[in-house]
């Protein structure tokens, strides 16, 4: 089936191989009248790109993203909207020895049991350059919320075993692992130093937060709202969890305590507390949305590994080349971009929810 | 969109209110020539069913299922198979209280958010009655594994604060808290009986374990198998967090030793050990699919809770009625349901990966 | 895959073989707030009704039709409709003696070289009986239409070489075979006498014209409105062409003579002519939607013919039991229900377009 | 929704307006190792290249094909094929005065309708290059259908009154018109030479032929063969209907002359005759598909006519620019694209339809 097309109305149909002449997407099902340009894309790219600190891949990737369709104008026409980009700074030969042996912690054996071939080039489609088209994607819905007063907020939470401990938006931007803590950032960075130092690598947990969320959005039953955050957030690579509000810990919390008590007050309903991470049911509640995602050191290490061939030897393995000590702070926009994409999907779809909606829209 | 189709080759369409006339299944997409038949779906439907034991809900359904079309002299046709299960202990009266308020922990807001309407009577489409169509679909799914030597293994791994320490197959069908270990089911029963003296709720943990499954399973990017499987459950009511692996402890590990290392034996190519469980860049890997949610309390509690009406009012709300005091042990054979139409879905799906597959099976 | 599932928003999801339990429809994605009951299903499903007349097979059921959920308080609540007919005067001894033989111009030898396995008692899922679930699909579809003020007209245009050359709704129920011309309805009965004396059968033309559509509707490119409603049409069984507007003969005209031309006048924009039946590049232009549905003859015929057995000996075969001389004049509420649920699905779809909808709902 | 993606298995996602920087196709789900090439892209894309004779349009586009992704060493890797074509004739400034005024016969109106915004350069996303992404796309589906032992022939059959007599393959490529029937092609040529005097333009039949599909091909109820055909020839623009077999003219037939009758002969089994076309029941019965379509006459012509402008006002147009007198012979190969890739579909969609396909592949 290919599996790389994302949504039901807002659709990212995503493409490209770490190592191919480009990568991108196409976004269909973008409602006409949004105000885009490159730069509004740009910008996300700029927040995944690598080689800007000694944390990130060395591979030094300008990534420049083309609006090839779907824009007249200065505004989304409804139809779909091409964005490209070239690769420009491939060094196949880098991964020549990497074709007939399976790196541990990657796709590589599953690749070719499946498929039976694989463009072994940086990890080819399995490569994080992938997220390319995710973040492009993401861009634009996220466009679309802001129009809508929804905005998003992702950073990272915890480096290894350093958590934030306290929450100051405008610090993400500050430092290099996206940490909104400038002290937890100062300990992460020592951390990763140690593990550069000793050519291993780290994993971390990052934080997604939105405000403004209509309440009711979602659907019952199997396309829950949480339901599909999870499976965006799954689908990026080297997660390995997810969670809502309180997450793991309300298995062991009561129901007393866990239940979230509804108010009303002069500024309407809300909630004494979020232990619910703003869904219930499966349906946004009116409170803000928090989710958090586990992700996987980079599996990509200098340490020597015990491994076997493509023909089933046993041999080691040495990973050379660029690779991120820790791929956390990169991925945080990739997991705020694929939130956008499915908080605009879960709106397209909770048009058709009621007749009034339908006769607002089309009777007149 | 309603959102009560699941699936892409392998479709459940459920449907059914806790109170209305019955609830059902109709599933597209069955392979054709699968033994099959109602005692298949009854085994299943038993493992959910409330009334057995003092830790779920005194409402005994008997929960009796009819197959209606799809099937002819035993086998499965490829034609959809319908399943009806009669609502028969409905006591309507008992919630009629509960009409213009909303309970915290529950989807009625949100619901009423969306839809301006509500059918109120035992939660109506939220309720856990709707994941009767699940687990119908489920035997379904677990037969046509079973017959691809792949099999499903789901249990409570903890109720609150107690853990399992063992896992013995053979207790889970023991203890009416489907624990594998019987001490931990023994302290999480005493656990429990606090819970109902408090009029309290708990939630806990639930572990599914895959065997035998391809390696290969997937599809790369957004169709990720674990992507697909964080959908399937988190799609269930009340689950608040899904890990694969190691998950969440992932994140304060280092590549080195999260990695797995690939070995070839006598026996082909296994893992040394299985931190990823046995998902790497969303395809299997041909080891043990491993796979833990988080449930959160029940979260209807006889305690008085502050809440608001339908109009907008501050009230108090002490909900009566038939509940659980947890809800993970009826939850095992629906978190198993779901992982197994999820993976005869991303089965058919695989089967076109590949030109000779195809060749395999239309050219003669 | 199945395909018995239909729509990408509001989803029906059929069911049934012929003379099994029962036959029915899983209807997801319809909005809230739509007064609905049983009544209004069960109008439509007795105009499709067989045993109304000797042009129709004598079976008689009743097609009574039950909803089991998504419907309180005389409302739909957005949750999933289930509808059930229950057969009732199944024969099913008239067809043992076709389990083994494949009759002409039927499914039957696709079905087994498909799925290796038929149920074979009156075509089974592939019978007549299939599209009670569309008609009851259908029925909810024309009354959310209804609501918005489109109507649908649906009548037989033709039976054999008898055409109509007046179009009088009122007289379409005023004759069995559903044509609004009374006197060609008259040619037509005594065409078909001379069909049933033959023990042969007849084709016809069915005409659908929908008026009160909002202009845009539907998609460019695949999901064109017409290329939807083709596929609506076509999965009718037994018909083997469609076409909209002038149609076939459009392929015979001038550009300057097929051109609709855009006129304003004091009630707006029209078009002086409709050659193009409603729709231009896919989407609705204002005017009224013509479609023609050209279906063959009854297959099931009382004449000798030859065939094949099921183990590819050659044989000849002589259908008894009941069947309908000519499936045109019951064929027309099938093409009416799908072209209505093929409007409500691209309502629905097109809600999506514009940002300023997005906001008109959304945007408080 | 867009509407710009096609099919459920092997999809492809079109984008790109008739005068944006460039438009292209990607395709998802094709399955691995597959030969491919550009050349192999570009002989499809060829055939519907403008400027080849006084027949069509004079822009001269050399519409060359990069493949950017899903290829490696020659075949394909089963992601996703990013076809990439660069517009370099665009003439914007012809467009201009179109602007503000809604040219009949075409989509102008009901895209403002629609979207409330147009590209109105050269029709924009409804222009007829919108077809270079489904001929790409054609290409890579034929050459997996050639692999499988499968044959697409398709031809003009008729240019206004003008309908071919003979059928002689080898002719279609003699002559610019793609009629398999020199004679006819000589008149067609006659009678298009006086609409291009006129200043007029014409219409067509398209007929596509299949060889050597397996039986049991398409899915019984919704997504039956014909209907999924019927969608995607219906989806190219200027087509105003579609029928198989006999079509129309079966209508007209009785059951005795219009049943195929099966034979068994030393070669297995047959049908004495096919005015099914190939597909029974939803099914494809072993015989040949055949299938024709109608094409409306080319709505832009140079003479004088009444129309509205984008603010409601009478106004006369005459069109300016390149047009095709006739778009019948250019179609041709848009219409073998659209059955190749809906057969492709087709065929992996069936390959879950039995249990022991399933088990031929995955169990071992």
């Amino acid at each position: 089936m290919g599996g790389s097309i994302w949504g039901r109305y807002f659709r990212l149909s995503t493409w490209g191989e770490s190592h191919g002449k480009a990568l991108g997407v196409v976004i269909d099902g973008c409602p006409a009248g949004l105000s885009l340009c490159e730069k509004d894309i740009q910008i996300y790219l700029d927040r995944r790109r690598p080689g800007t600190s000694k944390y990130t891949t060395r591979r030094s990737e300008t990534d420049r993203a083309e609006i090839l369709s779907g824009v007249f104008q200065g505004k989304t026409c409804g139809t779909p909207i091409s964005v490209l980009v070239r690769n420009t700074d491939q060094h196949s030969g880098d991964y020549s020895d990497l074709a007939a042996v399976y790196r541990p912690g990657h796709a590589d054996y599953g690749y070719d049991a499946k498929f039976g071939i694989r463009d072994y080039r940086g990890g080819g489609r399995s490569s994080g350059r992938e997220t390319i088209g995710r973040v492009a994607g993401g861009a634009v819905a996220a466009s679309i919320l802001k129009e809508l007063g929804i905005t998003l907020f992702a950073y990272t939470s915890a480096i290894g075993p350093v958590h934030i401990s306290e929450v100051h938006p405008e610090e993400v931007e500050n430092n290099p692992l996206c940490m909104p803590d400038a002290a937890a950032a100062q300990q992460a960075a020592l951390f990763l130093d140690t593990c550069i130092k000793n050519r291993d690598s780290a994993g971390g947990i990052i934080t997604c937060i939105v405000s403004g969320l209509p309440a009711g959005l979602g659907e019952p039953v199997f396309d829950k709202l949480d339901a599909e955050l999870a499976k965006a957030v799954l689908s990026i690579g080297a997660v390995k969890g997810v969670e809502f509000g309180d997450g793991f810990a309300s298995a062991l919390s009561f129901g007393s305590s866990n239940n979230d008590a509804f108010r009303s007050g002069p500024e309407g309903m809300y909630k004494e507390s979020n232990h619910a991470g703003g869904i219930l049911g499966g349906l946004s509640d009116g409170s803000s949305l928090i989710l958090r995602a586990a992700v996987k050191p980079t599996p990509s290490i200098g340490i020597l590994q015990h491994t076997v061939t493509a023909s089933g030897e046993n041999t080691t393995l040495q990973i050379k080349g660029r690779h991120d000590p820790v791929i956390v702070p990169r991925a945080v926009v990739v997991v705020e971009s694929m939130v956008a994409v499915t908080l605009v999907d879960a709106l397209l779809a909770g048009m058709g929810s009621r007749m009034d909606y339908l006769k607002t829209i089309f009777h007149q």
